[in-house]
């Protein structure tokens, strides 16, 4: 997902670069208190958690401050000829750029047909830009383009427009692909990020954490004996089949870097609701919740790449997850929780034996350039 | 603008990269022999020129190949009710980031409706999707948005959507940044690359090799004692201009990466036409000339960013200019050539003393990262 959002800011504490002066507080090491402000880009910048959140605010939205950007979704909704168009893009950089289920290609475009699908919108047409690094292989770059291309295919979506640049050897790191989407939004949803309302019960199309912990298991060489493969796939058939069903989907949202704690806390903030979930509902994988335990990690904070969030009125919810179960990307879907009036803009979980915890956005960055 | 381009192929020479295996007639050295197969990404890939083109033609078009890539203009030309949309993309990766007459994010801006422009559109909404280096100086990253936004009033765009990913420090240079576009074409225009005609008239709308020079002065510590600026421009206006005085305009371009011999060589091949330049009548700076001359650069081969091309029918040819000559972009536009039947797919220049030359596309790479 784009994410240029607008979450409110609590402490943090990240790894600061090694070329710049240190900070207010910094020089007191890993020491997790908070850090108010940042001179230079840190990895948790890039997170899609909290810092990201504060980037966004305090450099982006501050300057460019317009009505499509303000509104912070997935997409921009753009009015255009008596109808709406959806417009979005992401880059990615994923590292590696080959992993299991997938390389930066389908990524790519299942990354900017899933941001225009949770619009509510029918994706048409994408554009790709590439940034090579001299020495990459072209064979490795054919590759890439045809998963793109069936990608594309999978989703009924047009590959029309882009463009190649080349850099020195040492100065990008193999492939960055940057693409851009524009959909078309055919019903009158008023789907966004500010629309859960009391009352309303969260789904989750399928099991968390399986991209995160597929590409960090390559990457570190660790292998978890589990033959896990990255969730990265085109949502757009389950979401339109959804949409078919309900005119009472009020958020739909793409769980990706951040995780489906980042996305629940953005959904509590901007529609000023609280979350609460059941700890025991949340479908997660065996090796993904015991590389998660193994590693120290919070399984919602790790990202996905083919589920999304759906908050959805009550007396729709079973109709929905009924349908969603249907579609071979839905089987493990699940309602994990509601929309309540209590503690606006907080998500709590309930442990099974009943306490409760809160589920705070990322804080700093888990996994670096997982997307 | 964006490089998927279509141009056929000739001989070329570049730098093979550090770690690849030596290709067939490599092994020759510097001999300016053909070299027909490359299997890594070469600098000269992203030149703009003949490489780039081979590039395209290989690997994206062969993949992608649909009815709007193929058309291979500046913007893909998209029907949507009723009407038409201009959609575009082009990543820079400029260095330095800042430069004399401008930085990475007003090229971004100025880059991406200027293709929206040349292909008859108003442009109406942009995205900006950021790479960022760790590290990065945050003051800097604010005056480069600062810069963008300024970039969007002066065309009237607004930036609706965008998205931000860091990487470790050491895996990119600074900043990279993509930017895509989407305009409207309001009028029944048929511009594009393949409707030069024999008669029509070439005309530039200023002096050319400005930005390839400006960068390169500043990026060599070359100081050529000139104050040379880039000519990083919105071409929105005086390309609306123009479009308003005449409705034959049958090819706008912008002579970026690969300067005017590209964009020139690209006309004369997709229209099947020939091209003759006077040599005289081409406007070049004095310093630019000088700076050329010293380092060996063809300036007919050096980007511009606020340059265009028009091929306009020969009726029209002197009303056009008239009017380009009253926007301040247009002050030294001129008619540089025609479009001749003889030697389609040719681009010849006539020296001051009557001789002929061949204007190739550019080979190789002259000046990378330039945009």
């Amino acid at each position: 997902m784009p994410r240029f959002t607008n979450m409110e800011g609590m402490n943090f504490m990240d790894a600061p670069s090694q070329d710049k002066k240190p900070d207010v507080g910094e020089e007191l090491g890993s020491c997790p208190i908070p850090i108010h402000s940042q001179s230079n880009i840190l990895l948790g910048h890039g997170s899609g958690g909290k810092l990201s959140a504060d980037l966004i605010r305090d450099v982006f939205l501050s300057t460019f401050k317009n009505l499509f950007l303000d509104k912070l979704n997935d997409s921009a909704i753009l009015p255009y000829k008596g109808g709406e168009l959806a417009f979005t893009t992401d880059s990615f950089v994923v590292d590696p750029v080959f992993f299991p289920g997938g390389n930066i290609g389908s990524l790519a475009i299942h990354g900017t047909v899933n941001d225009l699908a949770v619009s509510g919108a029918r994706p048409l047409f994408v554009s790709a830009a590439y940034i090579l690094e001299e020495g990459f292989p072209l064979e490795s770059l054919k590759t890439i383009v045809a998963s793109m291309q069936q990608a594309c295919e999978e989703s009924r979506v047009t590959l029309v427009t882009g463009d190649t640049k080349v850099v020195d050897k040492g100065k990008c790191d193999s492939i960055f692909i940057t693409t851009s989407g524009i959909g078309v939004v055919e019903k009158d949803h008023t789907i966004s990020v500010d629309q859960a309302r009391p009352g309303d019960k969260i789904i989750i199309s399928g099991t968390i954490g399986n991209h995160g912990i597929a590409i960090m298991s390559v990457r570190a060489g660790i292998d978890f004996e589990t033959g896990l493969k990255s969730d990265s796939a085109s949502l757009v058939t389950p979401i339109r089949e959804i949409l078919e069903v309900s005119s009472n989907i009020h958020c739909l949202r793409d769980p990706t870097r951040g995780g489906l704690s980042s996305t629940l806390n953005e959904i509590a903030q901007a529609s000023k609701v609280g979350i609460e979930l059941e700890e025991t509902s949340i479908p997660i994988l065996d090796q993904v919740r015991g590389a998660c335990e193994l590693l120290g990690l919070d399984p919602l904070c790790v990202a996905n790449e083919g589920k999304f969030v759906a908050v959805v009125a009550e007396q729709d919810a079973d109709n929905v997850l009924r349908q969603l179960r249907k579609n071979p990307l839905g089987h493990e879907a699940a309602i994990i929780g509601e929309v309540v009036e209590d503690h606006p803009e907080m998500v709590l979980m309930r442990s099974p034996i009943g306490g409760k915890r809160v589920v705070q956005m990322l804080q700093g960055e888990q996994l670096p350039r997982i997307c």
